[in-house]
Order: C-alpha cells, then sequence, then structure tokens
C-alpha cells in the first residue's frame, strides 16, 4: 500500500468514532414496561427456562446467532506474533465480514495467553456465550492441537478459518482449475509451498477429495518434507514422502499444481516453467504473492493462475466460506464442523463459478462479461448466490453426518 | 409475576429474535474499496500501530467504547446459582441499559468458572478485549477478592455493579432522606440486613461518606454479627461491633435506617415501630421487599421508604448509577474506578433529585407535578439530566484521583 492508502486505512479506523463494530438492542426498550420484560422482574423467566434446560438459550438468547472469533494475536496477518490486542482490528474486521455476508453477529475476543493449555482454557470457560467459535490468527503448530481440544471439549461449532476456510476454498478452485485443464484430482501431482495451518489443513482435505498422499509433495523453510529428515512436527511429518527432491525447483518438475500458502516472490519463472503442461499456480501470499502473476503468465499460456489479491482474476478469498459454513452450521444446530460438512461447501462454491453470473456481479466489477473458465474459476465475494446457497448445503451435510441438534438420522 | 406476565416476558425473549442485543457495523462496508480498508490489505495499519503503541487500540478499534459484563452465573437475581449459561439473559438485559441509557457497546460474557482463580485468570486474559469490565451476579464472598484482585491487575476499569453500583444508589437516596427527616449522617444509627455483595460494599461506602462504624449494625442469616462470633468471613469481620444485641428487633430498637438488601418479609411491623423518630425504611429485595411498602407506611407516618420496586415511590434501581459510572471513567480514560468516583456519582445522583423535575419525566410517569420529598428521594431512571451530568462528576472525580490517562495532576 501506498502512503495515501495507509493514511485512508488508519482514518477508516477512526473517524468518526473508533473501531468498526458495535452492538444494538434488538427488543422495544423505551418505556417502563419494555425495561421490566428485559430486566427485572421479567427476565427471571428466561434465566429459570435455560436453567431447567440449557437448549432454551438458543430461544430465549443471541447465543445461537452469536459467534465469538477469538485470537492470542499470535499469528497476524504477515505480520507474526503481536500479540492479542494487536489482533483487535482484524478480529473486528472479521466481525464485519461475518455480519455483511451471513448477517451472524460476532464478539472478537483477544486472549491473552501464549501457552496452548492457558488459551483453550480460557475459550472453554467463555464458551458458554457463543453459538459458535470462530478461531483466528494462531500460529501454527500449536493452533492444531487448540482446535481439536477445543472440538471435542466443546458442543458447539469450533472452526479455525487460517486452516480449514482457506482450505475450503483452495480447493474449490483447484477442483473447477483441474476440470478446465482435463486434469483428474486422482492423478494430479501437487506440490504445496507452506507447512502452516493452510499448508497443512488444505493438504488434509485434498486428500479427502481424492489426491493422492504419493502425488504430493509439501516444502517448508528447509525445502521438501521427506522422510529422511528429523526436524519435523508431527503435523509436517504426516506429509513427509519418500523422495529424492530436495528442493523447490525439485520438486516442481512435471508437476501439475503448485499451491503457495508461504511468503512473497519464493516461486520463480524457471519453477513455473519446470510443470507439466496446462499447470495451475495459486499464488496465495498475500499482498505479495509467491510470484507476480503478469510474470508467471508470460512464462507460459498454458497456466491457470490464482492469487490472494481482489486486483487479479480467480482470488481466493476466505470470506467466501466462513459465513456461510458458520451459517449452515448455525442453522442446523451442529454440534461441530465435520469434513463432510467442509466438503458440501467446496462442492457449493465451485458448482456455482460454473452457472451463469448474475448482473448484480457484473455491475459491482463493472464487468460486461464474466463466465466459467481460466479466469474465472470461483465466485467472487459479492456473489448473491452464496447466502442462498452454500448454508443450505452445509447445514444438509450436518444433518447427513448426524452432528446436527435438529435432525437425528 | 402473573402467568400472563411471564408468557408476556418469554416471548419478549423469543420473537421476533431470540434474545435482546446484536452486534452491527460502524463503517462502511459495501465496495470493494471498504473492504480493503476494513480487512486486508488495509487492516494491517492499525494492527502495526497498536503493536507499537497499546494505547492506539483506542484510536483504531471499538475497546474504548465496549464493556465486558461478565458472570460466572453464581449468584444470578435472587435465583442463586444457575450457572453462568442461564445466566446470560441477565447480562444481555444488562447490555440492553448500557446502551439505551449511555450508549456504550457491551459484550455479555458468561463464564464456566466457579474457583475464583479460574474466573480470574479467564477474565485477566480477555481483558484486551474490552476497556472496562462491569462483574455481575457473582457470589459473595468470592465476588470481592475477584474483583479486587482483578482490578489490581487490570489497567481497565472493573466494577462489580452488585456491590459498588447498589451501593451508590442507597447512599445518593438515604442522605437525601436523611436531609428531609433532619439527620446528621454522623448521629445516624443504622441497621442492615444483608452481608453479601450490596451490604458489605453499602456500608464500606456509608463510612466513607461519614457513618460512624460504632452506629452500624450488620445482619446476617445468623444475627447480629458482634465480636463474639466465630462463624464470620473477613468481610463480615470488618464490621462486627461489641454489642449484646443479637435479634433483627434488638438491633432495630432506635435505628434511625433500616437498609434490607436480604430478603422477602423479613422486615416486621413490630421492629419498624421500634425505630427512633423519622426512620428510614430502604426494603431492597426483589420482587418481595423485606417489607410491604403499605404496611410500612400504615405502621408510622413518619417513616420515609425506598424499595427495589418501580411500582412505588423511591425506587433504588442501579441503572441510575452503572451506565453514567462507566460513561464518567471511559471519557477520562480511567485506569480503575475509585471510591473518590464512587462518592461523585453518589453526590451528582442526590443533587439531581433537588432540582426541578423536566416535563419529559412527568410526561413518561403520567405525573402532573413531583418534587423533591419523602416520595421522591431519587431521581427516575428515564431522567434526560442524568447521561448530562454524572458523567462529567465521575470523570472530573477520576481526574481529581489521578487516575485519568488523559491528564496528569
Amino acid at each position: 500500500m501506498n502512503e495515501e492508502d495507509k493514511k485512508r486505512a488508519l482514518d477508516y479506523h477512526q473517524f468518526p468514532s473508533p473501531g468498526k463494530i458495535g452492538t444494538d438492542i434488538t427488543k422495544p426498550c423505551n418505556t417502563q414496561d419494555d425495561l421490566s420484560l428485559a430486566y427485572t422482574p421479567g427476565v427471571a423467566e428466561p434465566v429459570r427456562a435455560i436453567a431447567d434446560d440449557p437448549e432454551m438459550a438458543y430461544d430465549y438468547t443471541a447465543k445461537g446467532n452469536l459467534v465469538g472469533v477469538i485470537t492470542n494475536g499470535s499469528a497476524v496477518l504477515g505480520l507474526g506474533n503481536v500479540g492479542a490486542l494487536a489482533g483487535k482490528p482484524v478480529m473486528e474486521g472479521k466481525a464485519v465480514l461475518f455480519k455483511r455476508f451471513s448477517n451472524i453477529d460476532v464478539f472478537d475476543i483477544e486472549v491473552n495467553a501464549d501457552v496452548p493449555k492457558d488459551f483453550i482454557d480460557t475459550v472453554a470457560r467463555i464458551a458458554p456465550t457463543f453459538g459458535g467459535i470462530n478461531l483466528e490468527d494462531i500460529k501454527a503448530p500449536e493452533c492444531f492441537e487448540i482446535e481439536r481440544t477445543l472440538d471435542s471439549m466443546l458442543d458447539i461449532p469450533v472452526f479455525h478459518d487460517d486452516q480449514h476456510g482457506t482450505a475450503i476454498i483452495i480447493a474449490a478452485g483447484l477442483l473447477n482449475a483441474l476440470d478446465l485443464q482435463g486434469k483428474k484430482i486422482e492423478e494430479a501431482r501437487i506440490v504445496c509451498m507452506g507447512a502452516g495451518a493452510a499448508g497443512i489443513a488444505s493438504m488434509r482435505l485434498l486428500q479427502g477429495l481424492g489426491i493422492r498422499k504419493e502425488n504430493l509433495i509439501l516444502l517448508d523453510r528447509n525445502g521438501v518434507i521427506h522422510t529422511g529428515r528429523d526436524d519435523l512436527n508431527i503435523y509436517k511429518a504426516e506429509f513427509a514422502v519418500k523422495t529424492e527432491r530436495r528442493t523447490a525447483l525439485d520438486a516442481m518438475q512435471d508437476a501439475d499444481v503448485f499451491i503457495g500458502v508461504s511468503g512473497p516472490n519464493l516461486l520463480t519463472a524457471e519453477m513455473v516453467l519446470a510443470m507439466a503442461p496446462n499447470p495451475i499456480v495459486f499464488a496465495l501470499s498475500n499482498p505479495t504473492p509467491e510470484i507476480d502473476p503478469v510474470l508467471a503468465k508470460s512464462t507460459r499460456d498454458d497456466l491457470i493462475m490464482a492469487t490472494g489479491r481482489s486486483d487479479y482474476p480467480n482470488q481466493v478469498n476466505n470470506v467466501l466460506g466462513f459465513p456461510y459454513i458458520f451459517r449452515g452450521a448455525l442453522d442446523a444446530g451442529a454440534t461441530t464442523i465435520t469434513q463432510e460438512m467442509h466438503i458440501a461447501a467446496v462442492n457449493e462454491i465451485r458448482s456455482l463459478a460454473k452457472d451463469p453470473v448474475p448482473k448484480s456481479v457484473l455491475n459491482a466489477y463493472g464487468l460486461d462479461h464474466l463466465e466459467f473458465g481460466p479466469e474465472y474459476i470461483i465466485p467472487k465475494p459479492v456473489d448473491p448466490r452464496l447466502i442462498e446457497r452454500v448454508p443450505a448445503a452445509v447445514a444438509q451435510a450436518a444433518i447427513d453426518s448426524g452432528v446436527s441438534k435438529h435432525h437425528h438420522t
């Protein structure tokens, strides 16, 4: 961003009042009678009802439409461990997106806790407040244990968006790109650069979608993750392969797909040229991708390219997922978010990109025409069909996987 | 409440949507440009600014106008330990009152933690989220340690409304009632029935306002708290007096003031008759007072009477205090809420009751006339002068006591 844009961003946050979210009252509260219902003596009735049956909290409080967006500030954007408080603008931003795209209320909670146990204890104790919990910007590998533990402790959905949100949008775009390139997922050779939250979760989900482990190479800072390495945490070790390849360039020989969730400019033109015919490059590092999209496209014209940026085609943007996944989970009364629900979201998002684009989307981007193809593999964030279709698909998957409190299969 | 009112209270909470509060977006968020300021890439700027200087959180996030209303559900209304979740309707109700009366945003947080250390750890860890913390419905005596510890750990105001909010309104009403009865606070003999959060905090505050310890008798379930008892916690022991009095009736002989923060119908007509001339009875148990106000007034006509109910004169209602105390504390950037700030609120609230009543207040209650006197010793909750005057007085007291970040004395 240039200096002027930086100033605009600060002004946006500061004026006319600090921050981006507030609370409002959803019931009448003007007269003495109103207040006697909202507070004492009337409020004793819902208290008694919930004390008798905890499920009544979904009838009488805001819990059922309320998600906690919770961080410890240990991996905020690309800025690293800035601490809980400095993560607050990002958490409020997430609250804005939840509200804007799926009308879910969010309390952003910043937790001073670097040790996973402290963070887990804290979130578990405040969990009665919420209908769901979206973990955010927590560093890997701690994020894996934190999410798994909280999800198993709590009877509400727990979702680490940096893992699964990213994985779901990557998978939706990738499946469509593979279709366009005429490649089968079972045969595709994939290189993933970056073995943090997004990398690990994406590779897990892609395996769930049919990619073969032997066709998958994960790279971290030290190169190819192979069975000969002794510096791997258990999450990386899950993806170690027996191979002679060591460098990123080695890994990229004849690869069909590159997924970058790493850092700026780590992918070279030479590596792109080494890929198989009709390759796919997702360079998702933000704001600077693993390779400049213009450079990448100039190296070969059989390439399908996606980035994390809104100013190039095919933006892989989590906002296509989390608002609708939570909407579906909350609507279904899901007690957790299963991989079946992730996959339902993947399929609905990718199928949506194949359908004719509504006029309102064209207008929002000042376009005359947009159709499924190499420059349009995933929907745009403003697409009104997302809220119409994705939550319903996710809710149905919740029912089908037996985690909906409202339906028992 | 009759069955019809109970049904109305449940319906109010359930329809058209569950609960009483929601969140809203306070900045533009429609265009791609808006979203690029609210979220990536623009949001990185306030993150960096806050990482450099934590105080910038007050400029770039909602923290400065955000209060956490936090409970463990251990003493909810008169219903006892109903648990964290069942406390949620009350916490949301508090959020409604904060918003309605002083435009403060509130996240209600329900904490599953009965052990004080667990509760304290949890609240301390999530404290970066908030500009202030209002503790609510936490049982005594644990509430005293919890508030004191959190207040000393944190650099934001921590206020246990069941203690200090109640104490402040009692003190404001009592000082006015003493004026009307022609009694001096230094000579007044006080009996307080109830040695929980409200009783202990009220007696502490009244001592700060000039009441003599030897003129004060505190009663708990076991009668007069005297130095001969061996069943007292340290908070009750603080008020133990050397006396031969043992029963409530003993205590009430020649008392000038009765303050009841205990339970229904514990004060008899005989006890009221035993009081000194021109007595004052605050029977604040809710919804059923310590004595029926009609009965009390029928026993003697030199009595000034207050209750916690809105359908009798002189309602001692915390809503006269907490919205404005926090408004003043937040506006001043207070790092804590001092007793000087409590007393400033007391003085402003009582002085307000002595001024001519605005037309809008008369209209709200359908009254032709209302003036300072035995039937009007404290302002009405709808009085628009509260927001004009109380926060300014509290903020000034914060500055004077040297706890304002914006002003250094």
